[in-house]
């Protein structure tokens, strides 16, 4: 469930921060009271987010450190609301004033503007990359609840790739596996798990599709070669084979969730590029600052963090399931 | 925003019913006032998502009369929330009995098991794509207002569908086109329209992947291959090119909104399977009843009214961007 | 949590109906499974909020016969949300042609008009105290869960009724008692439980005032005076006097939870009133139809059901509290 | 709409913030573009809720410099979500440490323990009405938008404070009248806007009442008295008397919205008191800290925040009553 800059019911994320602003930040409410946190941890994640995760990505030095304001104490989750910000420091608002009345190709700078009226123009504004952080934040929690569980949820890139010519730029794709998740969880109908953390990948940057299980391969298949045949398997019921990816009927059987979730190549090149601005004129725009020529590799741990949210906020609403 | 069997937040749906159980139904809360409402229009949404939608469907005879009980008067809505019902005539809970105790391979039986200890047998109960009935009723409605804002939606399947074997299954790929949004629709972060339609799509059954514009095909194009060029048209800012899908940023641009679902062959076939039973035991399962052997016909209607539900729903919400 | 037509989070009920229209009904989302439902009891709950509770209620004849169409299979609930529709028998529309054009005094009759632009005249339309049948449905069905739990709610009129002239009529004060609830249920900041009961309470038609514990007496007080002195009862924690109405920074403290409601007279007289047409002129009404004298006990059982609503959504939410 | 820690649907306040934190904050979503603030009038607000605001309220020196960390630049909203901090200065955790184990009488210690197993004993944690700083900023802003739309919002103590005795405290009552809001503003039955003030109001702490119009008197005069005739006034339909409190229905009628909220005397005395501790022993408790005499002078501002949220909220969300 998401509505407008919040995603997740019981556990929740609220974010908020343009890039180039004082601070990114966000709540998150719902988060179950008695949790002990570790920091460092957290920290991990969210060196994991930032740029220079190798070769293909941007050199932008953002510490990225998390301050927390509130919901926990002595490092134990209280259950109130977990208010926290990062910093934005490393702001060079000069490199983006060519930009403030142009609209760059395939970036969200026109439909901002067509929705608001106004936008933040500096470094994409809140359309940035940089929101992820938020994400991070509060997946990382999550992860730390769901690791008490015996619940993990690895991502990685399964994209080859190639050698990118200089100046441009390429997509991918990550696939992620959440192991420990009990049968169950998940609502049936609008709030299928697969339907949810389907949204929840989609809101991320850049994110262009989503598959579960076999996915797009299901068409070159007949019915009787991706049917689940159950079996037992340590006294439980399994199945034989995951073609579902781990979910049917919107709930989890008990396998491995598994999905993919692909990245359109970023729009922002080092090279030159046309734009238009606001009164329709060809506007020729110079590369400048710094960015990404992969998003994938930052994406990973945004992925995992967006699933984290989602199966825990599933978790919790089920304890309602029954009498 | 989707949150348990509601979808919406404006302009929402909420369903209810099982497969065999007296009635399916809903409530379509948050349609405007003031609308008049074409009747056999809607009935007609309904007879598309009927099964015997081609050779390839099952022969099932629902008759899906909609009875709306609130909210219109004279043909016209009242802004008031519109209940409906469809009642079940053609049911035959005898066909289901030898499936009491027993989980299908690949269906939700084992799922809705786990989660709730309890679950309705007959013919899938709520898992059963009876429940798009309700679907297509609010997004019939969706279509009217949508309508008259100069909005189309299309969908077609785009699968060769090619012999399929006697009692076997196939799935599909569905396309689907949405004309004349104006630019500034849809919430950035977490609730892109992008992200909406990808949950609305992903929560119908039998759906395993959502892709929106150049989708999974874009990790084989550089960045500046797959660059939407700004351009003017009729004095208005649009883009040569539609490999965005029509969303940047989670907000229209204005072109025509792409997207594909995929869809999973049905997993009840018309031959021998094996399911297990809840103490573990194999259970040889002949075929029975009615089935679709391809759901994709019928799932295009779905796909169109799950598209207007969004659609109207983001465009009602955007009516707030602005002071 | 209310929104438009839903009141309740994870347990809710979202309604729909007009007074004259075909039927009044809704859906209760998030009934938890495995419940027994006893359809005698709810039917029993129906009959006490019909009209002719005692000599100051109106006569119309409403069966109010509920007619269940999902979540429920051999009497007991399946989670799955519970449709349900009670037929509008015995409607008289001709008894308010005369009303088409006219806005009737403290009605709402002009406010409906102000923002659909369109309402449904008859009977009140959506504003009637029929919608309230479908709150009272959901509100028995609460009540079944809440028993189990060992929670009782008892509402009564605690005004003393006077002699009502004849043609006029009374307003008054339903004093509701809840038994049962255990500490640390109820959210606190927002969603306080006297908040939501409040919201709640003042959502019942007629409702004009709301207060917890002591309520507006708190004012002639010191705080020396009204302090609730803890002591040990049973061995567990609890207080001398519950000046605090069971609620204390919006979380209930295991005491019993004590709140009034008031209610205006209705304002539908049986003597001639003066209105106004949408052109600005006076208009007279003579009386017709039936109308109550009292709404007070009728509302008893309606507050009742919507106590119940918010304690069982609640205790719901609460499970996610802690790890 | 409430839930969890965010009040409002589309226009919406999420806070964070203990009371001996690092910080209290929230994020503002929904707040439209194109909005000029004025910062100076935000913190004059501020200055009205703090302590100090005449005799009987407490000495604690709290600054409440709220720092704006995304959503406005330039002095102009961007419609993207505003996140804001307020620092907490003034600090004494160790005024608090005799309290760690003990449950004071009339407070939140035992029901968040009893809910959480866990709590921040310091300054009433969460349960501090410093939470209310997060709510004086997001009203300040509704405040500046309402403005521009003719909407002002008063409240004032309208209770006799008679002289308190020394280290005891009283409570009162808030009135708050709302001028300017057109006809046509809340949604009728769950959402009645009489219901969201209910609950916006019952969710400050120490409130215990809410009525509407002439609210708990209504039961003293017959239906014929309290009529609201209706009248011409400058060419608009209007009413003679306002009995109603400015909404029939739960809609708005174009009157003034008049409504009052009772408070309860602040539980912590300047006198000597009697806890108890979490093993059932009773513990003497001296006065210590700094503590407000009387909260109605303060809450004065928080009221007015409150009801600016809800009207607003409600004024965008009609946006999308007709088509």
């Amino acid at each position: 469930m998401a509505h407008k800059n919040r995603i997740g019911n019981l556990f929740s994320l609220t974010s908020f921060g343009e890039s180039h602003g004082p601070a990114v930040g966000g709540v998150i409410d719902g988060m179950p009271a008695g949790v002990e946190i570790d920091m460092k941890k957290l920290q991990r994640e969210m060196a994991r987010r930032r740029p220079g995760q190798g070769g293909v990505s941007s050199s932008r030095n953002e510490a990225d450190e998390v301050e927390i304001l509130s919901g926990i104490m002595d490092g134990v989750t209280l259950g109130t609301p977990i208010g926290f910000i990062i910093r934005n420091h490393d702001q060079r608002p000069e490199d983006y004033e060519h930009l403030k009345d142009v609209y760059r190709p395939s970036h969200a700078d026109y439909t901002y503007q067509a929705k608001y009226g106004i936008r933040d123009h500096r470094g994409g504004g809140r359309a940035s990359a940089r929101e992820t952080t938020a994400r991070v934040v509060a997946g990382a929690l999550a992860k730390q609840v769901l690791e008490k569980m015996g619940i993990t949820i690895v991502a990685k890139s399964i994209t080859d790739v190639a050698e990118v010519p200089q100046g441009d730029t390429i997509g991918g794709v990550v696939e992620c596996i959440i192991k420990g998740v009990q049968p169950g969880i998940g609502e049936p109908v609008f709030c299928k798990l697969s339907a949810q953390l389907a949204e929840a990948m989609m809101s991320i940057p850049a994110a262009k599709g989503f598959e579960i299980g076999l996915g797009f391969d299901f068409v070159n298949h007949l019915g009787s070669e991706v049917l689940d045949k159950w079996m037992m398997k340590d006294g439980k019921i399994s199945t034989e084979t995951n073609y579902s990816g781990g979910i049917q009927g919107g709930i989890s059987n008990g396998n491995d969730i598994c999905f993919n979730v692909t990245f359109k190549p970023v729009a922002t090149l080092m090279q030159t590029v046309e734009g238009i601005d606001s009164q329709g004129n060809t506007v020729t725009i110079e590369p400048r600052g710094r960015h990404d020529q992969c998003v994938v590799p930052r994406a990973v741990a945004v992925v995992e963090a967006m699933a984290a949210i989602m199966v825990l906020d599933n978790i919790l609403i089920n304890r309602a399931s029954r009498l």
